[in-house]
């Protein structure tokens, strides 16, 4: 099985990067799961029903979602109905809408993807990643074992630590979140695809999609100033790409996929 | 100017990759100047006199540290003669011991070599190192405009936000801390090369290093275990190459360096 | 039912503290239970089985613990069967040895005693403390309805949150662990004694219980300077009486006590 | 000289408590310096120019301020005019607006009144407020002995810490920013007096000045609900009064004042 992965896509730079490059990449890897995550695609802060259904017929077949799930209130009104859309699975049982997981189907198979979201340096407090995986895949198990986790947390001891105590149990856990892309991808020893962050999507001549002057402003002034989304400029494309054996649900390869001006996506390749 | 960076040398197996790698890897590159961190050269923390003496005979001209520089003891017996040591340069100024900055000469040039601690989700409180930067640049520039900085901080924002704020002073700032290799390797507009974090050098079946299992007892039992350095097995290497115009300081290229079983050293290339 | 509770027992100088005054705090509020926080008890760091077993001869009848539990590895050996030591209930379910909460006898009564770590600014990341409240009180609430939590935490905030959250279901919630005493203690409107500190037991011209030039020098220097505990010269107790109806599980009132060199205790009073 | 110090004025309601006490408390200790903590005036968030004036005709001489100082942005606009408001001194020297510490003139006599703010567990990182304030003591001292800081500060320990660091340069270190008034003043070894939290003014009935349900949600929910401070209901004062031996600039005394329902003010003592 074929999976696309596109990391966070910030403001409407990363929505125009996703709209002209998803083609092509799907030309190119024939994914037959593609998934995105759109935490920042509303202005940086969260997501609405509007772009979530462009992001669905733009070819999405997954929305994950991370910590800025939550900021634009305009997801209290649809995440409930929202059948493809995931945000971490570790918040609150009791108190938090919407789905942690999701199925998949591709013909016969069903690919299950799981969001997480890393206690380590994050600002909400969540439920132990690692127990609610534990928990999820006791369930999810009994109906596949094609599994895709989205792990969108901070620190890379975090990211890898899940990653090797799942290794064998999930096909793949792909870390978001920091925005820069890491150069790590591999296949753990029991066959579980890993890449600490797949880097995010949206303004290149920026920092994590930021205007630079508004990201170094607050470092030299610590006052609370508005970070402001990069909307123009030249852009940057951050996911990966795993391939999966459809028999017993490792991994068989994973790789970058990364589309910016000094890495120009490639028509003939 | 040609400079070759390796990232964290973690413990023992990191030292041997570091022993092994460096002939290839100064054939290939043929570095004027090698820069080595070595905050986790002694079993995980800190260095020793007799590590950063064995550094420097393997053909390292600079050892740089981070926030690990103070655990093994050892340090406080040489640092102050340590010529070729920097510790970060944004600790406290009344009361730390040994240097933030040194010359490296080559031929008739010198390139200055900054250790610089970022604050972000740190332990440690230090100096503003925006502000670090621009007091040590006043006084660096009277003598070069070849300048690399090894940034060790843990958040994407900092890192990126430094680099940004100085390009065009510097001829590189290349990050370190993560232990994971980022996959953003590139000159910036005003021709400061840079690079979000170069990687570890260390055990490859490992969590930063670590031992897998001692890492994810930590993340399940949130109970204070030892943290072990994995010492066998399978290594990796993490660095990059930079190359400098002299005549002005700026970067014509950077490359990540990575060495694993999954990426081997081509001894042909 | 009269509750005496002592705050964090800080090394050699808090047990001395204790062995002199707790005979003079039972003669003057006979208390039916004694609580003591014993995280700190052994040189600042955790506790052993011969100090806890000092505390129960010299009078307590539970211990409480905090964040410094496993400190000394001696705990492991001992606290399987230690009937009257309670740590942190939220600590993870599968892999925590020992217990969360504990009852103890008072004629035909129980009083149920229970420890909670807080998750905010805390290095540990537990189970919600909110939650794990329920879950225990779902249990509890079959035997008794007089429940007393040490609630160990950082911040004011997820303090006075969960006493309040509480209120009116379990008789009092007593915060440690900031090692200073609060000036709030209050019977809250449905009837939950409450302080959102009880302070430290230990040294009185420390810092939290530590070496004031030790404690400094880390601040100034932000190197990792080992703390010693002070274990000389005047010293400070801290804790609080509970008064609580029977019938009802709710709190009469509850009064902080405070002995140090500036407020003597008054042994005529 | 004495002096009366009131702690984070939260919202409507801790004006109006700030109101009806000043006079009261005046009547009572007779200041001859009243500083008032005002970052939480508006609203919880920060001070406008309107309030700022307020407080100075109720008869507050200098208000302070601390982490919350920029979270309205009517500050901007008057802050640099502002001669009786200081915020955190150890700000970034270079970017920073408004002034970190002012003199009152009483008769002959001038009083230093400094504002700085803590690191330890803080969201903002600023200067190192230890040597911050060395900078301005050096600074200060050809002036007047007679010095206030107001330290606006999470952790108990750097709290401790900086009065410990400073006992004897200045007359009184009282904390701010818990909200919480700690029951531990006292007047150090060489004379300086300390309190390591002054504690809020605003509603009794409240998690920090804020409405219990509203805060309490956000431990349950980890949602990003907004906090709503509570402007009815009963009331809360809490401050401290400290008398300074005028000669020397050392501390005769320093006492806790708290106005609650269960402690009101006595209007004939
Ligand atoms: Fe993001
Ligand atoms: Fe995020
Ligand atoms: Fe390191
Ligand atoms: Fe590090
Ligand atoms: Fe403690
Ligand atoms: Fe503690
Ligand atoms: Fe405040
Ligand atoms: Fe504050």
């Amino acid at each position: 099985m074929r999976i696309l992965f596109v990391g966070d896509v910030m403001g409407s730079r990363g929505r125009d990067m996703l709209a002209t490059y998803l083609p092509q990449l799907k030309g190119r890897y024939r994914p037959q799961v593609t998934i995105v995550n759109g935490e920042n695609a509303a202005g940086g802060r969260g997501i609405t029903g509007k772009i979530y259904k462009e992001f669905l017929q733009a070819g999405a077949d997954v929305i994950t979602m991370g910590n800025h799930v939550w900021d634009n209130r305009d997801i209290y009104d649809f995440i409930d109905t929202a059948k493809k859309l995931v945000r971490p699975a570790n918040f609150p049982v009791k108190t938090t809408p919407g789905h942690g997981y999701v199925y998949v189907q591709v013909n016969q198979l069903k690919l299950a993807v799981i969001n997480l979201q890393g206690n380590a340096l994050m600002a909400q407090s969540l439920d132990n990643p690692f127990y609610k995986a534990d928990e999820l895949l006791a369930e999810i198990h009994r109906q596949t074992d094609l599994v895709f986790i989205d792990f969108h947390a901070e620190t890379t001891a975090e990211k890898e630590a899940l990653a090797w105590y799942l290794d064998g149990q999930v096909s793949a856990v792909v870390g978001t979140h920091t925005h820069v892309q890491t150069n790590d991808a591999r296949v753990l020893p029991q066959g579980t695809a890993y890449l600490t962050d797949a880097g995010m999507t949206g303004a290149y001549d920026a920092i994590l999609g930021v205007k630079p002057e508004k990201s170094i402003e607050r470092f030299l002034t610590q006052l609370p100033t508005r970070y402001e989304v990069k909307e123009d400029g030249r852009g940057v494309l951050g996911g990966c790409f795993v391939d999966l054996d459809e028999t017993t649900g490792r991994a068989r390869k994973i790789e970058p996929v990364k589309i910016n001006a000094d890495n120009p996506f490639d028509f003939d390749a």
